[in-house]
């Protein structure tokens, strides 16, 4: 293979000349570059540092999975990761992998190969048994039967806070509703804490949920008002839940926060242009995003960490709904 | 440099099953891959895509610059360029380069560099000088000095449709809200169409900007109260704007859309939750990420293209605010 000394003998520069054209540092005379680079093409000269992460099989670039960026709670652990990942001089791939666990697959095979140099991985997929424990991979919120690193909120102490304040704002039978997913996420916990508070309180409550994803949104909310009727507070397992709750329970006349009080769970409205402002239980998605890059950066530097779960403190987020 | 010959010959194995080894394809003994996997070490054989790729000085990844993907319009695009560009096999590099133009050369760099085979950039930075038409670029919205394809939606149309859209609503003094920004951008030309179709109607209207980007949101909206109170229709330059105007509108007592009709522009509303539901003008995202894309890796696969400029039709929204 062709040596930086090849190209500036072919070049006629000296070496540093050549190195300074290749990273684009310095001062080079447009003639001269020129030159070079006529030089590095000859020679099929490898200058670049895909070549040099290469030969030291190690790529500077993260895999970033998640269900779809379109989501507002996804595109803003998206904006910090690669925001924690560029002051480390790494750059993310970014991959859309929603209900497509061959795309996921192939950036697990693309680490297996040093392709990336590690994965955070939202995912939802079977992909469990391709998972394995001695390739850098942190996952946010889901749980594999490997020991993986796993980021997420503190959902259960979420699922408490959002109880306390529907009783606080009034409520005296609250409903927790979401669904119920195939894999073994934390996210479940916000139910548990939910249920385990009532108890502790001694509140009257209803738990609603259904097998993820809900196909027939009509039927899943008809069935919850004609079931619960005397609900006069919700606790919905995300922002896009009490939403759409919302909207339905002001179709049938029933006001928020009037006749039922509402919280949702992430955060994902930014501002209060909108309406209804949700009360909501706020992850603090910066500082996950940030941690579970650091976890990820350290994993590739070889550290290896005794903790297995991550779990950020949550913040109640008052609104017009409660 | 090793072959996959001398992998198989050290291994002790057929070279299909070295082969199948790297390609993760067909059935190995995990004994026999173990063997492979060490020879592969031992040889330091080079056997994954970025190494192939890289001798035909190729990478199958794009990168995407923009101000920042926690924007719903940004991350709705690109969501679209992801699947797109997966569709033909390409990886996808995000990079949030809002007001850090030196994160945006570094990708050019990478680009020269072949490290990524193109970029498609909606920027607003001051990096005119560092762009050059002879490597694969496709632009959103912006015009460089330099010959660079530019996708984007008809804002020249979209401001036409939104001036005979606020006076069919009954607006008699309409006016177009929004910022100069300091880049060749098509964006400009909803104003333009604003303007040119108020004039063609013998239309009364008012024409309010600002520099970009507003520091002072307060200041900005109490001057155009206070110099503009006849005011009964408002096309903003955005959704943002069109929310920010609402709301800033509705603290003083003015309602919307009985005493001033408003209309954005994008089309960031997914769902019909939230409200105000924005009467907007729709971008085609869809269409322009997956157009974007068939432009770029036409560029990467040599072809030449004749037009500069593919204007993409926009519609007209009804929501609440008309």
């Amino acid at each position: 293979m062709a040596s930086i000394k090849d190209v500036a003998g072919l070049a006629g520069v000296a070496v540093g000349t050549v190195s300074r054209v290749i990273n684009h540092s310095g001062a080079v005379k447009p003639e001269t570059r020129r030159k070079v680079e006529e030089a590095i093409k000859r020679l099929n000269y490898i200058p670049n540092e895909i070549a040099r992460n290469f030969k030291m099989q190690k790529s500077k670039m993260v895999a970033l999975l998640l269900p779809t960026i379109s989501h507002p709670f996804f595109s803003e652990l998206a904006y910090y990761i690669e925001d924690e990942l560029d002051r480390e001089g790494y750059k993310l791939m970014l991959c859309n992998s929603g209900s497509k666990p061959e795309k996921e697959l192939y950036y697990l095979d693309m680490l297996q190969q040093n392709k990336v140099a590690g994965i955070v991985g939202i995912t939802y997929n079977d992909i469990d048994s391709s998972v394995s424990t001695d390739i850098p991979i942190v996952s946010i919120d889901r749980h594999f039967s490997k020991r993986i690193i796993c980021v997420t909120s503190d959902n259960y102490e979420g699922g408490r806070l959002a109880l306390r304040e529907l009783v606080r704002a009034g409520a005296k039978k609250p409903a927790f509703i979401g669904t119920v997913i195939p894999v073994s996420s934390e996210i479940m916990k916000r139910k548990s804490g939910f249920v385990q508070e009532a108890k502790a309180m001694g509140v009257d409550y209803v738990v609603y949920e259904k097998p993820d994803p809900i196909i027939d949104e009509d039927k899943y909310y008809n069935e919850f008002f004609m079931r619960h009727d005397d609900v006069d507070g919700v606790f919905a397992t995300n922002d896009m839940f009490a939403a759409q709750y919302i909207e339905r329970a002001s179709r049938r006349g029933i006001s928020v926060p009037g006749d039922v009080k509402v919280i949702g769970y992430d955060g994902i409205q930014s501002h209060a242009y909108f309406h209804p402002v949700l009360s909501t239980i706020r992850q603090p998605v910066e500082e996950m995003a940030r941690t579970a890059v650091k976890l990820l950066l350290g994993q590739i530097g070889g550290e290896s960490f005794h903790q297995d779960t991550y779990c950020l403190p949550v913040m109640y987020r008052q609104g017009e709904t409660t």
